[in-house]
């Protein structure tokens, strides 16, 4: 029993009962679990009030499995942009499923939700050993991606008409959102398909999930646009370099950048509301006794600065404003005005650090994710993600997992840190 | 209070009573700790048996501090062999002491321990945010390192002469014992000096610190290797790519390698004994399956095969046996034997791994590590270590650091997946 | 004396009186040379008709030289935009001054030929071993730059006052302009100065100068681009990846990187106009058939395409339209008026790639580069640049050298070479 | 007609009639050449002599060939040590064939010439673009390779049977000789079968040739060894760095890797014989003045200090001794016998560094390369190798080719200015 709002049950399809095929393996026990909290002081508050402290259900492989291996049916989906990892995923769980448990009939469906849905005519790709054997050296998806949500129905009538037992969704909220979609109708429909999700988050803003994969990666590789908007900045008079990153809710990636690379002088992100007056001045005095000034921004920051476009992409989130553009004519214009010359250098390395493949940490993380994704899914699992709290793997119910986004406290810790690397001004 | 033999207790050099100079800071309190199960199930017994769980002191800066920043001075040390992130680590104590708390002398010794005794007549350097400004960019120690013990007495005369209040040591093991001699040498004395000890171990192998500093830096740089001992071994007939990597007592950085690259067909590592007949066996049968072969072997792999040489080195370590050239000569001897023509190519990368620069994930976390070293040191805390635990930053004592080396298990999950990984023999 | 237009005639600053103070060390001899043509038909033409066959003067040390090295004092400036070894070059030539022979007394202008131009109040640096020591790891240049040409009375002024007796101008065609500009009033005022330039020209495309430093850097780094842009466009639905590369009036960097990544289907370059028709018809064709598409544009491409700005840069050059960006419109509004869902992702990596430091063969080029421009200096020689031709360094004069752009013949091998790499038709 | 002894003339298989398939191409002529000497001085000696001055014929597409590339068979064959670009040199060579010519059948010989024997029972691979695509990408040969010579009769047996026109051989000194013996012996049984070489050496040794593909690529990785022996000689007192890199009979990758990377202070060649004595006091005094030594060693180096294997390798080669075990050895003794304590670090990197795969610049050039070998093929010669000249591509007989070796003259301008660039002594 779980405490207040914060339900972490994960539902199953049915009771496990076919001994797994894995033999010498240590199985996690059901009733091993993960504390939500590691402070003993929380802890001992949730007993003084006869309360349970909220806990995640732990993954790994069961000594009892639900499906049998020899009938099943896998299918794999990935949705959304691309980040690093992908492969390495797709190909975790193609491994696990065959060398693990022996299944052998595992389908792709291209690009994303799209493949799941007839009107498309995508045909679903059999992958085996050898088609996945060296995916993982390269960036994207094999598979290929889509964005935006499809008709459930029509989705679950493939996953029906294929006898799919366990969908595989890689993605994000959106993914996931549509992932329970397909656990529930699949569920009235009397279909046991368990829907098993590997959050994939550039951002790493995907709730009761401390990290996802492809994040330090991203990191790494933002590493270079800095490195040059510094040199840039310091080859010129009043040279300024500004970086837009990704992070449309947190800015995760940004602060991380600031604190891996010390020549950030300002770090802007979503979570932190500046004014553009506030800005230019901080701007205007570094230049004055520095001579250059190097700026990261996350791609969601300051969007109440610019005119809405209230239209929405293919996932239906509403299109951003181009902050990275809208800073560098802004910064332009004021320093135009003041008669001052400078030399501005906008860069925008997205697209080179989303495809680039998984660096060496991120992909021994995949392999994990994508093994615990298969034990979750034979054990019977669904509507749930894998996900990762304090150093050990866990079960997140969707639900929970995209009830709201993770993101960076203005008042804390991490911030606080980011503040001291960057000598920003707290509040612009 | 603290159970059994686990005794997480911090020593400290009397009560804080000087406010913090950091403004806007959250701090930590004294009563915040870090669980060290973060299994229900086993906090659940300890209050059953009406017993305290276990918990790490938390890292981070105090409202109160021990040491009046105008008065105090520093110094830092750093020994034994190099890994990524020393620099780092070096820069961060430097800036947060400076710009965390307005220290303003800060020295380094040169070459380890060695420059700590006066009989070696190396002079300490100052150091300052400007000298520290780049140093991370870089590999190795601006410092300098040796191996080794010194005469404890000599150093804490250097210490009490130059008045230095807090002493870094950033070192491995041995380090941290003489660490930890240092502490109470100046305790017999009544000086009252901290000694906070940053770990070092590029083979992540020291008890109750989840993560060490430069070791997702090294299993990224020993991809280069091991992608080119499998080049090699594809490019001949019968062709062997072996790659020895660090790992003295410890085989993380061969097993998460495995697990990174996907390679290698056999990883050998000093935890699990192996005998050359088991070995050369699986070999041999799979050079007539599949016609190459990857092998990776931690250092300290295979002791036992060799003859013990039972020299000592300038750590007091006996010095290892080369398991790299024994098995290069043992199967090159093994398949003339049998009249087999092989190509076998050793690569021994270890040097150019330990000594590049930390990568961004790595150096993110060596600036939390020094601040959160520096906070501990202001704090009055002394005999010590930050740790790593559970994604928190904790104090542990060195007595508890140095009691046992952190292994891997055998018969545990991450061997597991390494064997399923590598596809290679349970045991041989 | 040479053939027709092609003057290749160094100007001297007078005799060569002063032994060299390089002890030994292989001089070349001023009746070294190299030949223009090296095809023996073309020479065999120029002998029958009594003609000397036109010829480079050889670079490198002479016996005599023609400034005293214990008077002299230097002067390095860098000009217009980053360039990957600017740092050598300037490494190159202080160590040169001082190692070969003995000049101590070597300033940096600062920001370009704004240095020289004492309304802006740039100080000059002095320039050591020390300072320059380790320069060549950062991309960039120490100095600053700038663009745009300056007062050229003014900056003789500056030299005379100064005494600077060889100035080092490390820019490309208006810097080299501006230079020559230099030399000229200095002869007509009387005073003994040297100006050597170092062509930097990222686009490799002055004249009479085989190859220009930094080029092949560009193109290695080009290749991140290009290769995130394959895993994008095969990572969606007619997935295209659009990448902008430097390349004003030449398509050097564009075709090279053709060359060596594979990916590039359709390569668009300043020499050779293409139609929009012709264009969206083949890349619609493409896609049809392949369902994905890689284009590669110079930054001077399809410069009649746009409506023309007549602005000018702050180097005088007409500000070109964005041929990036229009492309991207332009394909995007051409499948959306056709009903056809495209997902087109664009990359603009210019500043990554000039902002880096150069690769080991660049960086070895350098040196040479450097070394030559002050053996140069050093004999008394003007108002030229060190070239690259045949495999041998070459003096080559100013005017020669900006007499026009070097470019690729739309008709020529390399572009033929180009077109069979990409598929793309030889007209569009 | 050719002067002296250097006769470039090429042969031929016969007349060349029919038409080229290649529309739109621009071909070369057959009186087109390139000087052998671009320095006028020599040119005219020639001609004052009536002699005419050496030349190469030039390399590239002729409007009329000598195979009928409908029946054409081609077969290609990898030989020697990995060097990075040889999938490139296999994939031009094959797309080339296919796109250029329209030749469909084309055959890998695996493992070197024992593909080529029929004793060794290896079964030739078909090669088409598709098996091709993306080879580049991986260090290393898909087709094997192995060492030393095999029975010519047999092998001429094999290409009879298998009715192969042209034999593509790619591999260094001994793979050519092989590759004339068998043009000899074709030529002796009437059978028209052209051989042409694309010369393999990663040393860059081979005369009459400027550059070999790989050779770029392999200075540019010695520089990760280079750097981390200056971190380990920095980070230890009396530290010193010693890399072997590879050279067997010439050093152009240690003097090239010295002048790239400037940390280099002994650059040991094979072309200039040493002793111990002056090489060792040489370092002592270094180490005295400066702390620290960073040593770059050519594997051909000092052969004469080392006692005399007499070996041979599989190639034919004298077994060298391992002259970086032996410098650490004797440098080891040496201090040790002087009572000095210093801290060598010995680095092996040549596996790595030749079974990377080719950067952009040799990626670029082993394209050319290839497709000059088809152009030369398909016209009918026979017992050359393409080579690169002056900038231009070229036909040099391989009998020229293996004549001697390309060295580094230690009194000319390159060693000059490495010892100005090491500080070492001219002669130790």
């Amino acid at each position: 029993m779980q405490e207040g709002k914060l339900d972490l049950t994960i539902s199953r399809l049915g009771e496990c009962r076919i001994p797994s095929p894995m033999p010498g393996t240590h199985f996690v026990d059901d009733e091993d679990h993960v504390l939500y909290d590691n402070n003993l002081r929380k802890i001992q508050e949730y007993l003084k009030a006869s309360k349970t402290p909220p806990f995640f259900e732990k993954a790994g492989p069961r000594a009892k499995i639900y499906f049998d291996p020899a009938k099943l049916k896998c299918g794999i989906v990935t949705c959304g942009g691309l980040c690093p990892g992908l492969n390495d995923v797709i190909r975790a769980i193609v491994m696990s499923l065959f060398h693990h448990y022996g299944v052998q009939n595992i389908f792709g469906f291209p690009y994303g939700y799209e493949g799941l849905s007839c009107r498309h005519k995508h045909v679903p790709v059999e992958l085996t050993l050898n088609s996945v054997a060296r995916i993982h050296e390269q960036g994207g998806t094999i598979l290929g991606s889509s964005r935006g949500p499809q008709d459930v129905s029509e989705m679950v009538d493939t996953l029906e008409r294929m006898k799919i037992g366990i969908l595989f969704t890689i993605g994000g909220d959106g993914t996931l959102r549509g992932g329970q979609a397909i656990a529930e109708e699949a569920g009235k429909r009397g279909l046991k398909i368990a829907v098993i999700g590997v959050p994939k988050t550039i951002d790493n803003d995907i709730s009761y999930v401390q990290r996802s994969f492809g994040f330090e990666t991203a990191v790494t590789e933002a590493g270079a646009a800095i490195v040059s908007a510094h040199t840039e900045a310091k080859g010129a008079r009043n040279g300024i370099g500004l970086v837009k990153l990704m992070g449309r809710e947190s800015g995760f990636i940004a602060a991380f950048a600031a604190l891996a690379y010390n020549d950030v002088n300002y770090c802007l992100i979503p979570e932190l509301p500046f004014t553009l007056k506030g800005f230019l001045e901080a701007l205007e005095k570094r230049l004055d006794e520095k001579g250059h000034a190097v700026i990261v921004v996350g791609e969601g920051a300051g969007q109440d600065l610019m005119q809405k476009t209230q239209q929405l992409d293919a996932s239906g989130n509403i299109r951003f404003g181009d902050i990275g553009s809208f800073l560098r004519d802004q910064i332009n214009a004021h320093f135009k005005g003041l008669g001052k010359e400078i030399n501005l250098k906008y860069i925008d390395p997205s697209y080179i650090i989303r495809s680039v493949p998984a660096n060496a940490h991120d992909s021994a993380f995949c392999l994990l994710l994508g093994q615990n994704a298969v034990h979750a899914g034979m054990a019977g699992r669904t509507n749930m993600v894998v996900g990762d709290w304090g150093g050990a793997f866990t079960h997140v119910p969707i639900p929970m997992a995209v009830s709201k986004r993770k993101k960076i406290d203005p008042d804390g810790r991490l911030w606080n840190i980011v503040l001291a690397s960057t000598g920003q001004p707290a509040r612009m």
